[in-house]
């Protein structure tokens, strides 16, 4: 496994790799979730990067860019054993040259949910995502279903940019207790840690109601709400049933619905989602 | 040559050309000043690639989309008679597809001259040329002086972007008596056709004080003003003497700068530059 620092060196170690190259991008403090998609991408192409970057532009005021959790020696271990051939640890200078002002943004999906509550963010992630896809020239990318809404940007980014890349989303990984895996559940304190798990017993309430019949958004939403609220550790930021395709908030009677809820566990804010009548 | 009008016509038919592959992005109407752009692309790389797009976003509203000039087979002709190897004549649905909402911004550099004068223009651009680019994944791109600040923004995004591309800036072409050559000129009526040439004038004029010495930014715009001024055909839109890497408008004692204008005959916006102290 190589590992560069600069984008020349990316760009030398890149010519000796075979395609197709899949491309795994993250903030690094690697997980299962993560490791879920360096072994998809291994499964489907012939080579396999990996890139390291904690991206500034991606966290708002307040949030927790000076906290966010490091571990390069261990991430490196990890896809080492993975088989990993080539990983990118830029510095932000590599990323953001000086004087650097150009953004790639996604309008109308970035509106809602995460975007909502966190303004810029998305902007943030389509540009770095912009720069990491035209560093590598990957042909296939692969991000987590848990990032849902970033999942369906990056498409549609990919399609509006005329990209000749591969998205590839991979299945939510859970802990044993069903707790979506995320680098973020380092913050959470023992007592945090098990009143956590109220994301995915929402979620699985309002889904083993639809699968029982039950198909009005208003009720489903209320539903996931109750759940959440009976858990005196979380607070809701919020709960949606969205259309699948637009994030559109669902109104009545729905087919098929991207369940999403951002919670908080103390200071800790964390997310989860399901869709609903997609196979 | 190959003229291919669908994205999956355009990739299958550029896997068939050498490396390097040098791009010619236009709008069509070819005169001699994108026919320069394409002879330079000849001598540097192995294929040349021409796209033929009247862009509907880099207009803004009441500007001459409608109008703009078009005329496909001589465009074509000229193009083979130079060797190009590959046209792409796409259509709108090609570049935008249904329910496209991604665009790529420059802040900083387009905020004054052309930016100024024509807001969205440049958003409208940067994000076409990032769609062309990866439409044909090229390796090198050719763009004219005569857009002054359209180059550099260019130049910008590809190094923001960490676009593995070489951008290349050719020099204005001119008539005999030295109006630069834009597609725009054929809006012209005889009278303004010779009262054009009150930019070239007006450029020349201040370049030659420069040359003898004059080096104050507020002197040499007013010396251009006064030469368009006195042309009773003409109205001025900007005239500038600004930093050539900020574009910021200079002041006092300068060095370097690029001169820069537009100016309306009638109806028709032209533009025109020329840089100072640099070779």
């Amino acid at each position: 496994m190589k590992v560069v620092l600069t984008l020349d060196e990316l760009r030398s170690a890149k010519s000796d790799l075979l395609s197709p190259l899949g491309l795994v991008p993250t903030m690094g403090f690697l997980h299962e979730g993560h490791l879920s998609l360096v072994k998809q991408a291994k499964v489907e192409c012939k080579s396999v990067g990996v890139s390291i970057f904690v991206n500034p532009t991606q966290f708002g005021e307040g949030e927790d860019l000076e906290a966010y959790p490091r571990d390069l020696p261990r991430d490196l271990r990890l896809l080492e054993e993975e088989g990993v051939d080539l990983v990118w640890v830029p510095t932000i200078e590599d990323v953001y040259p000086t004087d650097s002002q150009t953004w790639v943004v996604v309008e109308e999906l970035t509106k809602r949910l995460e975007g909502e509550q966190r303004p810029g963010h998305f902007r943030g992630v389509t540009t770095v995502v912009t720069k990491l896809f035209n560093a590598f020239q990957t042909d296939r990318a692969y991000f987590g279903q848990k990032d849902a809404q970033q999942a369906l940007v990056i498409q549609r980014m990919v399609k509006d940019l005329l990209l000749p890349i591969e998205i590839v989303v991979c299945p939510i990984v859970r802990e044993e207790d069903g707790l979506a895996m995320s680098s973020r559940n380092a913050y959470l304190n023992p007592e945090q840690r098990r009143a956590a798990i109220v994301l995915h017993h929402a979620l699985g309430d309002a889904a083993e109601r639809f699968k029982n019949g039950e198909r009005d958004a208003g009720v489903l939403r209320r539903s996931m709400l109750a759940v959440i609220q009976d858990e005196p550790l979380a607070r809701v930021q919020y709960v949606s049933v969205a259309d699948p395709d637009t994030l559109e908030e669902a109104q009545g009677e729905i087919q098929r619905a991207l369940l999403s809820m951002a919670v908080y566990l103390g200071d800790t804010r964390l997310i989860d989602n399901e869709m609903l009548g997609i196979d």
